[in-house]
């Protein structure tokens, strides 16, 4: 079953495309899954997300600015992301979420992990509409949502064509709601009303 | 042990041996999986979780009972467990919870899952002990923690010798606490601290 | 400073008009002020409120209705309205909660108030505007805010013209956050973000 | 009404005797209040607190030690405390928040405030046993509860001894909960558990 073909899982993020970057040369790794291994998985369990609202937070830990990715589509249509991308075999909540921020701001980029290991939000993506507000075509995925406050500077990788800080109330009009793909929009509300927003 | 090789991964609760009754005559459903695609997983994915710790409150929602299983190991040790099982593909994470709570309480007991999706707490479990403070022999497991008030009768099934109501008191008692495998005595006593207890 | 005037502090509900049949024939609990003895306190303490935003839920504990009372002012302008009210001298947040939510859906009206004592949302109302998101001419307030499933019939008393039932996609439209006073509407939004809607 | 002896209420903490280098030269804001009119309004209304475990986290978030401080009471008894103090009037939770860490960690302790409005517990403090499971005899208090990531160095003010911190399993300790005045060990438990711990 196991083929040569070794994409790795882990860079398969809900919301972009895969990095190449990110291949391993060898698939030593128990978390690593060829591609026919994370389809076959894909196909019979729910997959375990994290995401992250970036923030940025004032010295009474108001929120004053959220931060978006800011990506093109393959179609080279214009969407806005939220920071995510799946739990590994072994890998605790926290550290995926850490090595989430990492990989999508950058390494001067210091993300402070509420202390809390309850999530802000569940969200939970099927492959059909209707079962729930999310959709995610590949994959029946469950995603903890944190809002994470950031210091230092944002310096997105590759694909992300920039982050963008705007105030709560920009990122909450529906003009910003709309272009997070796959029901996000709903999503990102849904953090920012835990913080106050 | 292993059979025609069809046992359904769903049955596969967290804390209590597999239920033979459970296992379906044909496996058509995707969210089915034979002994070998379990451990397949097992060894490469967190599975996805949930656990519900019953309760009784009072008419201003005040918890005043604590529901336990109780249970015989195969060793013939009594062990105290929470209901819980695995999220099946396909599944919410509500209908998950409904279903493992009408399976354990039995079709007399009425559980009212509380309207938040976002558990009261997140548990991780390892197969190695010191990444976390739960452990699993089988598996990477995440669960999602809810305590849910139930009325109406419990009638647990089988394999649990019977469900002890107690008051928040002496579910926190060390001895109690003590009996919970795995771990848990610390997951429910965080549970019980999240409604007031 | 004490007058004949006893009109009692604890009807005084954030967001309605004291209601005179609440009045205390005689003025016995500590918790009852009069009029100059109310205004006195409000202006040197935070008063502590509870709000609750009624819900119907599915068998999985699924919101789909949310409960808003109608009510017109003095000047005959028509506007929407939490359940709301002070939490008394001696009394629990459960109890002020539980009080409230029968005062406003009447007998027939079946609470079913959380097991967590932690609110969805916690809202600062100041007499003047730009210290938070809420303004409450009379007083610095701060509400407790929960949302509460409700069974059985609602008949609210008589200032409230009706309790309307809408979908929560009805409910989070901006044309009916709007209806709110006091900047609620941003407090609905907040304590239905809570629960996934 | 009003006379000379003018204490300030607002550093009437919740655990702690009064400090008398807080007493303002003059009255004039309006949430000074005198001893009369504090006494007056503290057997009439509930009185809003917030308290703060002080927690250091690593670089993922976790908590690793928990802060407490250690104080003599009148009588010579060690006991150890919470952060805590009145909400003032005009004053938002985060404000209030902030200014008791300031005060009793000193100006060199950098309190991280959630950014989430939202406490991690409250609790209901009554003059007599038998309301809920904290009692202080002064008043009727509800206090939020957060749980505070602290950087930098913390040198506690005169009145307390130290500034103690230890590790999670030691504070959760039944020994060092004991030490809790009016019942907030197992506040500081529930607040603890907020966190995973």
């Amino acid at each position: 079953m196991r083929q040569n073909n070794t994409m790795a899982i882990d860079t398969a993020e809900l919301p972009e495309p895969t990095d190449p970057e990110d291949m391993p040369p060898v698939n030593t790794n128990p978390g690593w899954l060829s591609e026919d291994e994370l389809a076959f998985v894909r196909g019979r369990m729910p997959v375990l997300y994290v995401e992250a609202v970036p923030v940025r937070v004032d010295g009474q830990g108001q929120v004053n600015e959220v931060g978006l990715l800011l990506r093109s589509t393959p179609e080279g249509v214009m969407t806005r992301a939220l920071v995510a991308g799946r739990v590994r075999f072994g890998e605790t909540v926290r550290d995926a979420l850490f090595r989430h921020l990492e990989n999508d701001l950058g390494p001067m980029a210091f993300p402070l992990i509420p202390a809390s290991p309850v999530p802000a939000q569940v969200a939970e993506f099927f492959p059909l509409p209707g079962i729930s507000a999310y959709v995610d075509e590949r994959q029946h995925a469950v995603s903890l949502v944190f809002v994470v406050p950031v210091t230092g500077s944002c310096s997105p990788r590759q694909d992300a064509l920039e982050m963008t800080w705007m105030s709560p109330e920009e990122a909450l009009a529906p003009d910003t709601l709309d272009e997070l793909a796959g029901g996000r929009g709903r999503l990102l509300r849904q953090a920012l009303a835990s913080v106050g927003c």
